[in-house]
């Protein structure tokens, strides 16, 4: 029988999944907040799964994962006009997820960090081999 | 020298990082194409890594990986009410991620896909990593 520092009766919840009860094992809370990531990690790896939480920004990595594109051509992959990609683009820029070079007149995007494409190849399979079981 | 079946100038742009002229290789755009992932796994994968992208889910995720918590205690250990923790919380059930038992009037949630806290701890490594180069 696990110690509890307190066991108060609280305003009874009618949704599922909710306590009726206030009861904490203070041990048990303390070695769960041990585990916890502290700033500025948490908001750089926050930050990386925000990008990652948009189907654009998805193709927009997945077409660069291919090779590099200018920002014309990745409009045109993604069906967006180029000011919607561009201000996707500058998402993943400010991420540095994706660099871009000039070439002449045209601008060409690449991936600067490989990373968080195996995070995204990781996703893809683990939902792929879920969709077909 | 690729072929570029297009090449049309356009409204100049003053943003860093856009083409200012038109120039799309079409056979470029077709192999990129080739490798976006289409619905509805890509709704999947764009579902987990929202969840992913808010601090408390990641922290309600990264307390249970520690072992199975109740509502109380969850809420305790990421330091906000019941209600906000429990609304989090549904988030994560409804993509299938955690799961409940009712112990009494008691609910003790526990991680049921644990393939996120994979992606989870991938993120952490590298962006630790990174912090401290």
């Amino acid at each position: 029988m696990l110690k509890r520092s307190s066991n108060t009766a609280v305003r009874p919840s009618s949704e599922p999944g909710s306590c009726e009860v206030r009861a904490v094992d203070e041990d048990r809370v303390l070695r769960a907040r041990q585990a916890l990531l502290a700033k500025p990690v948490l908001e750089d790896v926050t930050d990386a799964f925000k990008v990652l939480s948009h189907p654009t920004r998805i193709h927009l990595l997945q077409a660069l994962a291919v090779g590099e594109l200018c920002v014309c051509e990745l409009a045109e992959v993604v069906g967006l006009s180029m000011s919607a990609t561009s201000h996707q683009l500058r998402d993943l820029r400010r991420l540095r997820l994706v660099e871009f070079r000039m070439e002449g007149r045209l601008a060409f995007y690449s991936i600067r960090d490989p990373f968080v494409l195996g995070l995204l190849d990781s996703a893809v399979d683990h939902y792929a081999e879920r969709a077909a079981s």
